[in-house]
């Protein structure tokens, strides 16, 4: 029986790993495909259809079609919401009350957290790969925005275990890729370690099962079934 | 009685804007609270305590407080459920599929949109009122980034009425403030209005009673209660 989730794009893209490492947590089973962007397809019409920007990751189960990797991982929260871990988004007694504590890190993170974090990975990662020069300055500018960021979040962390409480939620899942391809591949993880709190987050969050198989399928050079 | 709920910001601002339009379309009582940035209110450790980063708005009600001006809307929307428009975030019928089909629109807003809408109108809008010159580079950078993304807008909005379907939710809300000050303050009504779909979709939210509030309360020197 085929996947009944379908994950559309690389699971090397920041975005496609945090989709990926949502539904690992779920225990949701799902197949990655492959989007080949070097001939085009991410701006093929049929794929225009799944992501109307041409960006991966797209996603595809049996009830619908959604895009943004952030949307994304509410809607598999959502929708099986029964099946592995059940309080990424909160526990159902805690209400909407539970659900804003977490969503205003989501948030914080799609808006503070990932420009200059991604900026900076894209400088010292994905621009070297395409053979493309670094530009230091856009790092460095970056690495300054980004401090700020994570002087809040060092802060944030003295006081809690993870961003929204006692628990993994959401709300550490989608700060994942991007703190990754900081520590493992960007050279950058002064950033994180010289932050006691952070640097102690992270150790936490990156030993889950569903981030070292996220990481897994980044080793793959073919998408694989997960 | 005071009043249940508290936005603390500048009704100006596109972020405390985008708070107060949900409050309104929901029918929720809500007071705007001034935060006097000129002397570092912002920054004072009382509204870093609701506000982390110290942005505005914040927000507070009778339960929590929350912050980034998109969780909020999320927030009432769950937490104020039964009260004014109860389809902002979906049918309740319509399960985690409908509330999806909103969320990809509302993230597409926050990651596609609102970093070149917001550039703008700042250059061209907030900087002058700052005594600060206009960067018409940046300007023409963003004006370019936000042209392809109002192209995928205008082909959306080709096939439905709403970002989401039939019916004005969160999707639409959240794009009013930045597309109420190209059109309105920043002199760049053309890049809505050559686009047909894209004005007619203009023409018909910025009509909506909930508004035409905003737009009053934006003209209020002081923050009052609405």
């Amino acid at each position: 029986m085929a996947a009944p989730v379908t994950v559309y794009g690389p699971a090397i893209s920041p975005a496609v790993a945090r989709v990926a490492a949502c539904l690992l947590e779920k225990d949701v089973p799902f197949q990655l495909e492959a989007v080949d962007m070097s001939k085009g397809e991410h701006k093929s019409p049929s794929f225009l259809k799944l992501q109307p920007f041409g960006q991966v990751p797209a996603f595809k189960d049996h009830l619908t079609t959604v895009f943004e990797s952030r949307a994304i991982c509410r809607y598999i929260c959502d929708q099986y919401s029964d099946r592995g871990n059940q309080t990424l988004l909160g526990r159902k007694e805690d209400g909407a009350v539970g659900r804003a504590a977490i969503e205003q890190w989501v948030e914080s993170e799609g808006q503070a957290f990932n420009p200059p974090s991604l900026a900076i990975a894209f400088q010292l990662t994905f621009a070297p790969l395409m053979g493309m020069a670094t530009d230091m300055a856009v790092v460095e500018q970056n690495e300054a925005k980004l401090a700020k960021v994570l002087d809040v979040y060092e802060r944030r962390l003295a006081e809690s275990q993870y961003f929204a409480g006692d628990e993994f939620t959401l709300a550490d899942l989608v700060h994942m890729p991007n703190t990754d391809l900081l520590v493992s591949k960007a050279g950058k993880a002064g950033l994180i370690t010289e932050r006691k709190n952070l640097s102690r987050w992270w150790d936490e969050v990156s030993a889950r099962p569903s981030w070292k198989k996220v990481v897994e399928l980044q080793s793959v050079p073919r998408p694989s079934k997960a």
